[in-house]
């Protein structure tokens, strides 16, 4: 039996990471994650003593496919907490992760061989999500002068019937501001370019929060997720926010692909929407983390780095380092005990010159990450 | 902004049915569910206590894309304990419930245009999500004669790529013997058809134990769920059972459209495996509901009945009493306050004269039924 053309995506390099420092830590030696993309940190306490309440109170069978009624109005009105706009909850599609989110969107909005552009570096798994669906990714690669975020200069003249931005921007941590994704969206829109809008790491800046596209337009697909903010990455629940004349068909294509989110999921994330004082903690972790790695990085010897606006990321050209991204994680796991990502997940051209550090643990952690790297880089110095 | 082509599924009639039942029920009527396609029961004790015991222990986060590894030795162990089969552990792939293993196993085995067979009358999602994912489904009717499932010589002279079969059958609830299915899995290894099995039942039967495509061959996909046997429906979790020289594919689609399945379902689902008395004593639940259905529905003058051999489905032939099993079902909600699914989900053209009864709730839900359709039906008669 033969598998499809389409099953042949490419594998996550960081995967392969992780199965190395696994291994190493199996034979007894200690490794420093700053490769991983979640937190540390549990589901919020009201989240989980909410759902064991629930399971005490009766069968979490089938919800309906959009999701808990409840949920879809709690995230609506974050919407106004956040960005002071008012959200139809209607509009509002529960989805397993955003993971389900971009297989509903893509499927929405795209027929098998339309084109849908990305920003490199960018999420590894846009361009593979698009092959599994027979949609075509089409890199656009951004530049340092606009903090690897892109332009609608960079757009000119490329085929594309949708796009995906992501801001704060994984694995840069750059945001675009109201004007530069007012400029994406306008030129999308003259274009009948099809807009959707990553916006994960919402809830998770460091000086001016993040803008939302539904602060300028209703004419786009907005994903978000409780894995980052709200720290449930393993409860796979997530959303999206749809013009209002796709709701229809969205909810069958929910139906059908997923019948309904984790039901369980969803009754934590109702409770996380109330949890702020830990939330806010735990960002408040995660601006200390940022702040050492700004200032500890450099006396390692990795000093190219654009300071991120948000998530909890760093994205680090190497190039005075290295040519050789895969190498060099490889030699910083197994010589340093410091596992990071290569940034070739990100960017199959320039990411052979790049690294991806996550500063998402506990501060103890970062501080002997960064230790170890220092010991470890002024005894190699710079040559590779 | 329009949605694509392929967006544009139908919708399940069913969901129309229980949309009209809310609002009974919201207006202060009783109405009995005969139209749900899950149990009234909850998670098993275990795998509450199992969840209940993890949150407390540590964070949950993502888990490796295939699942927990004590997970699928325990499901691996399953196959041992259900059919005789020694089953390779890395085989098996945790799924977000069987709609991610259907969204796993079409992208990774079919490509853009690709036609899948599904018999009819069958599970209406089968033919929606190889419309969201660019394929083409061929409707392959089934014959009364052959209990509702397809057979060889059905397949004769029809161009596909792929065949899916369901034993135990929703809405049927009929099963393929070990020859029938046998033959079906030679004719398609003979004409390079990909054979998926859907079984998702198995585990509810009442007589013989349904047969396992994995007890006759490895070259299929198999798929299975906790949402039935082991009563987990909300929770969304299944499993997949694939070729050895898939799992890798198979592995960098899940990483990349999933993630991981929901972990906190991961461990409920872990503990369910040892929950057999409460399992079984589900079992013996339905198998008194079938028998009062199979006793009472033909007082009620639904006599053309198949006894179901597995699931928790009764699919009657109502031709005697409508042409319209749409305006049947809702004359049954609204006059007699049953809830009954029309034909139309499962068989697009022999749908207009069928009922499918479910009795998958507790046993004086379905006294209750019986009693109000009988009643009904003996003031109404026979005749639309």
């Amino acid at each position: 039996m033969q598998v499809s053309r389409r099953a042949l995506v490419d594998p996550f390099i960081v995967m392969d990471v992780m199965e190395k420092a696994r291994a190493l830590e199996a034979s007894g030696r200690s490794i420093i994650h700053m490769e991983v993309g979640q937190p540390g940190t549990p589901a919020p306490k009201g989240a989980l003593s909410g759902l064991t309440a629930a399971m005490q109170a009766g069968p979490l069978g089938y919800t309906v496919a959009l999701g808990l009624p409840e949920l879809r109005a709690g995230i609506a009105a974050l919407y106004k907490r956040w960005y002071g706009v008012d959200l139809n909850p209607d509009r509002v599609v529960v989805t397993a992760g955003s993971s389900a989110a971009f297989l509903l969107a893509f499927t929405a909005l795209f027929d098998a061989g339309d084109r849908v552009a990305l920003g490199e570096p960018g999420y590894p798994s846009y361009r593979q999500i698009l092959k599994a669906l027979s949609l075509t990714a089409v890199g656009i690669p951004a530049s340092e002068e606009n903090r690897l975020q892109p332009v609608p200069a960079d757009l000119e003249g490329v085929e594309m019937q949708g796009l995906i931005v992501a801001s704060p921007g994984n694995p840069s941590g750059t945001m675009l501001s109201h004007r530069a994704l007012s400029d994406l969206i306008a030129h999308c829109d003259q274009r009948g370019i099809k807009f959707v809008s990553d916006e994960i790491y919402h809830g998770l800046h460091y000086g001016d929060r993040a803008v939302s596209a539904l602060e300028i337009t209703d004419n786009a697909y907005v994903i978000n997720s409780f894995s980052k903010y709200f720290s449930m990455t393993g409860w796979r629940i997530g959303w999206m926010v749809v013009p209002e004349d796709h709701i229809r068909v969205v909810e069958r294509l929910a139906q059908n692909m997923f019948i309904c989110p984790p039901h369980a999921s969803q009754v934590a994330a109702l409770h996380a929407l109330d949890c702020i004082d830990e939330l806010e903690a735990n960002r408040a972790v995660y601006a200390e983390n940022r702040r050492l790695m700004l200032e500890g990085l450099p006396k390692a010897g990795f000093t190219r780095l654009a300071p991120p606006d948000g998530a909890f990321y760093i994205y680090a050209d190497v190039s005075d380092l290295t040519e050789n991204s895969l190498d060099f994680a490889a030699e910083l796991l197994e010589q340093a005990g410091v596992a990071v990502t290569p940034g070739l997940d990100f960017d199959p051209v320039r990411g052979a010159r790049r690294l991806r550090f996550s500063y998402a643990r506990a501060t103890a952690d970062i501080e002997e990450g960064l230790r170890r790297l220092q010991a470890y880089m002024a005894m190699r110095g710079t040559k590779g």
